[in-house]
């Protein structure tokens, strides 16, 4: 019935030096420009169409999402962009090295920062220049909606009402729409649409630049859902992932 | 009282061709690319910010605002598409090459089809693949609102109502707009902006990715206008544009 398309953004400068990122806002590197381009020509192949695109207001994804649409002539689509498509907020951790933080504190205690449902890393100090209160993107929002820090379930909390009140209703009006985001961003969405319990979703990761399809019947109930391109690619997308929280 | 920031598109593959674009959707040269960095380069020296920027559907125009904003890094800020800021329909010239068509035509009535402000090229049949009724990004458009050719006036006559109804209510809120568009749209807007009658705007040339500042008072009067960069290379631009369309 309905088909909607997720795409975690290429690598960043901070996915290759393996450090927690969140809302800072750092660019791609040239092989995550590749992977941006390279998602809009396995969408082409595969005669996908998109009539709107969402994306947050960080550059890694816009862009991955703009270099997408590119490869597919769809410049000219509506590209929406919203701080509720944001990364997780990882606190006071954003700018550390993962390997040194898990020396540091131990991999279980990183793990659970990463990938713990409910419990958020130390937060940022309010007066800290990496604070949504000191950068000029967040200056119109309520004090409420500018995180020092979140864990999963804190950013499954203030995406899914974006989902529920502009996304969805564009896909029930028949649009088709693709949603290029962040690993805990489109993790919660892939928690609501494929209903993972919030223990097993620590266990899911999502690969840059690769397309994620879900399929939808009338009831916005998953009938299923697939990455398309080279299955082992894919495997090996998710691997590197999974294994960045370690320590070397 | 307001400052607006005009941008036509960056050098296009037909630009270089010489060739008659028009709503032909040709991508930019990496000039074209340069082009657009710099002008968000002068922009960000300058101490520019903008809140809200517009664009065309039309790649060079987008993909020119895009550069702009990523080296002012400003990629979060909304970035709205429409085809009323598209270039001028060139109906049946589109494609053709500008110094081929003096010579059979000559240059005289190439000048007349360019710059005229009222007459316009021959139509495209609407059969034709380049007529917007058989391109996808235009098919939700009512059928009056797809042209098979336009002049100058009728570039005016669409343009302005999206300035009146989006663009100036957004100023007047006190937003920083820049607009991102084409030869002919820009000109709609100066001619609107700068008074200029229907006669002398034919003789105005604005130069490729040269950021236009427009100065208005609280009743939208303007109070001054002026190019920023290097004025020897913003009248070396000019006069590029003006000699385009002379046999060779």
């Amino acid at each position: 019935m309905y088909k909607i398309v997720l795409l975690r953004h290429g690598e960043s400068q901070w996915n290759l030096d393996n450090r927690f990122t969140g809302w800072t806002d750092v660019n791609l590197t040239a092989e995550g420009e590749a992977q941006g381009r390279s998602a809009g020509q396995v969408l082409k192949k595969e005669g996908f169409k998109f009539d709107v695109a969402y994306t947050s207001v960080l550059t890694r994804a816009i862009r991955t999402l703009n270099l997408c649409l590119e490869e597919m002539s769809l410049n000219y689509i509506p590209v929406i962009k919203h701080w509720r498509l944001n990364e997780r907020h990882y606190g006071a951790l954003q700018g550390l090295n993962k390997s040194e933080t898990a020396e540091k504190h131990g991999e279980e205690q990183v793990k659970i920062w990463r990938r713990s449902y409910d419990i958020p890393p130390p937060p940022l100090e309010e007066s800290d220049p990496r604070h949504p209160a000191n950068e000029p993107q967040y200056a119109d929002l309520p004090k409420d909606d500018k995180p020092a820090t979140e864990c999963l379930k804190d950013t499954v909390d203030r995406f899914l009402p974006y989902w529920e009140v502009e996304i969805k209703p564009q896909v029930a009006a028949g649009k088709s729409v693709i949603i290029a985001a962040h690993g805990n961003s489109l993790r919660a969405l892939y928690k609501h649409l494929a209903k993972v319990s919030d223990d097993d979703i620590i266990g899911v990761n999502i690969p840059t630049g690769m397309p994620l399809v879900f399929e939808l019947d009338e009831d916005f109930q998953t009938t299923k859902f697939y990455y398309l391109g080279d299955p082992e690619a894919v495997k090996a997308a998710m691997d590197a992932v999974a294994n960045q929280g370690k320590a070397k």
